[in-house]
């Protein structure tokens, strides 16, 4: 007997969770996120799923029915967290993938073609920087040698991480040429859904997303002694840059975020040499992207000029617009009558598509809208309405 | 034999040095900062002086030759730094105090009061956050109480600092009773003797100084899905507020800094919930001190209005203006007609003058005035001159 949705959701619960903050720290690669993994193995073997688990931690497992064949569907999600994040993101992906092939056995469907699914690692960036790093190196978005060139905030390299998890990297990443097509299941990450009030929806695409580091440098100096006229201090700079980035997005309906900083010394009573910050922005489209960042980068440099700072920005990672496969959201949609509706998250399913494989996206309802945060939530009730929707998606798809 | 000035200089040189900024991390109780009180411990006794070491780790060295009675003088500094700090803030005093004691046997001077060498810890406030804790508690102006009610900001206690630097609180802290008089050499953290063209000056007094932690809360949110009207976001507010202190103090010739920071978080991709900021503020005087903080929190208070987040203040330390007895620094700038001047930085030197201890500060010149930071400088013609100035001194003092 394996476990249903609710029973799986409650394994979960505690893996990684702050008990002062009640939010999740499920870092790649590291204890919590590696429980999670080895759950999901279990899961998978007590469903006589065939596992496959590469040289990264991204983990396949497929349902192969007797006398099924051809490309297989490939559903699923990510397990790790933000810094301090929800129960949902991602986790309720992986689940519902679960149950809905338990929802599948239960209806007496037997797929004509292979279902899988899949864990993919490092989605949310949140420990070497680039988001949905898992994906990217199983559809080689990003090369082996790319990878390893990362380090973590605490200096760890990309490498001797996958060495203290026990990985493997010559293995190389998950055989993705079987996948026919991939619908990922994630909780919403706006009001979209409850405006409209439905439990689930289907993604049209996602925006645009890049993450730039800002370094500002100044000049060290004593926060008593020196004089306000004789300082370079590029804390100033980087303040000013925030509230440009806000204010520039804010008029032009997109989104700027410094969320992430670095500061050194990082003493009271040190003027600082050094303030990096992170700018995560997402536009409509990849021009207004450009020109977004181009702005908040002008704005910022007039600003060191007067501060007597330097400058420097490096973008860490740019994707472009993911325009999901339409004739596929079409079909996903169909049976519930579900809204297409964009999205400005990114997710392992904007590097599939990107890579080649037709991919759609259901969204289940979040109350409050709120993502990346201890407070993000999805009722029951709309978390079943989502494992009823994948299966329909999955019963639908994997018929010849 | 021992060590002169240059020798016992170059010994200190590598002790907590980064080897990448080339700046010094001589936090209290830490490894580099334990190695340089065993280095002074070494020094002392090496010298034939009277060890007294307390149980936070102050220590004060006698030099009582025979028919030596009464108060005793005494000088010394600190050997902790700020983070990634210099070379020069803390140890020239230490350093000097020790070469003039050799420079007085030089000349044959036999002093009719005992002369002492006093180090103090964690003068710099770079782990719990109160400058001068060492010099408070040896004059009670923090109790042994409020000084084991604090962490550093790693969540280490005090007393397990202690504990782990084998230290026994218990002991309590060294007797200062006997102390006439305090002479702490500096160098200088500002251009004034730059200016002058003069190699050694004598304080005035200490511009009245307060540390306070800005908690600014918000809402933690997805930096993609969340519309920026919709957010709740603390860096901004924190943002705003660092460019107000930083313009009203430049407007009133005083001092605000915004140097340290602490983002909760800290994700590239999460509107934070929390920024902890910390503001060092001084100025010329107690009255403009706190009108200075009074305008930056109300404009701080109303840019949270505007952004739905909150603001909470905490005055972790607020140091009076000090003004050093005025008859001791005319004595001590007599003989070589030094300039008296006043300074913006905090020194144990303030802390037992309001102590009731009367007191008077020697500065070295400072080349170039950057302080807090791995540039921080003073040429050995001038240290050499500051060891002849407070050998002049102390035989002045020491004398019935």
């Amino acid at each position: 007997m394996v476990a249903g949705f609710e029973e799986m959701w409650r394994d979960l619960d505690g893996i990684g969770r702050d008990a002062r903050s009640g939010g999740y720290f499920r870092q790649p690669w590291l204890s919590a996120e590696r429980e999670l993994s080895a759950w999901f193995a279990e899961a998978a073997v007590a469903r006589g799923l065939e596992l496959h688990s590469d040289g990264y931690g991204n983990q396949v497992a497929y349902w192969r029915p007797e006398g099924s064949s051809g490309p297989a569907v490939l559903t699923g999600s990510h397990l790790d967290s933000v810094l301090d994040g929800g129960a949902y993101d991602g986790p309720l992906g992986v689940v519902s993938a679960l149950a809905a092939i338990d929802r599948l056995r239960e209806r007496g469907v037997t797929p004509d073609r292979p279902v899988a699914v899949g864990v993919f690692v490092e989605e949310e960036g949140s420990r070497f920087g680039l988001a949905c790093l898992g994906s990217r190196l199983a559809t080689g978005a990003t090369t082996p040698e790319q990878a390893a060139a990362l380090t973590d905030r605490d200096g760890t390299r990309f490498l001797d991480a996958l060495a203290a998890a026990d990985l493997d990297p010559s293995l190389g990443a998950v055989d993705l040429s079987g996948i026919g097509c991939f619908v990922e299941l994630h909780v919403e990450q706006g009001r979209d859904l409850v405006d409209r009030d439905v439990p689930v929806g289907v993604a049209s695409g996602i925006w645009p997303h890049g993450r730039f580091r800002f370094e500002f440098a100044g000049e060290a100096n004593h926060a008593g002694t020196t004089r306000m006229e004789d300082r370079a201090d590029p804390m100033l700079t980087y303040a000013m840059t925030a509230l440009a980035a806000n204010k520039q997005a804010r008029l032009s309906g997109q989104r700027a975020t410094f969320g992430r900083l670095d500061v050194t010394p990082n003493g009271t009573n040190a003027v600082p040499s050094l303030v990096r910050a992170w700018l995560d922005a997402r536009c409509e489209d990849d021009a207004t992207l450009a020109r977004l960042v181009e702005e908040i980068t002008r704005q910022a440099g007039q600003r060191a000029e007067r501060d007597g700072t330097t400058l420097e920005v490096v973008a860490e990672s740019v994707s472009g617009a993911v325009h999901f496969d339409p004739d596929l959201a079409a079909r996903v949609a169909a049976p519930g009558q579900w809204p297409v509706i964009p999205t400005q998250a990114g997710h392992d399913a904007g590097i599939l598509q990107a890579g080649g494989i037709p991919t759609a996206m259901l969204f289940v309802r979040n109350p409050t809208g709120v993502s990346h945060s201890p407070a993000e939530t999805a009722e029951t009730v709309d978390c079943l309405a989502g494992v009823e929707a994948l299966a329909d998606t999955l019963e639908l798809l994997a018929r010849d």
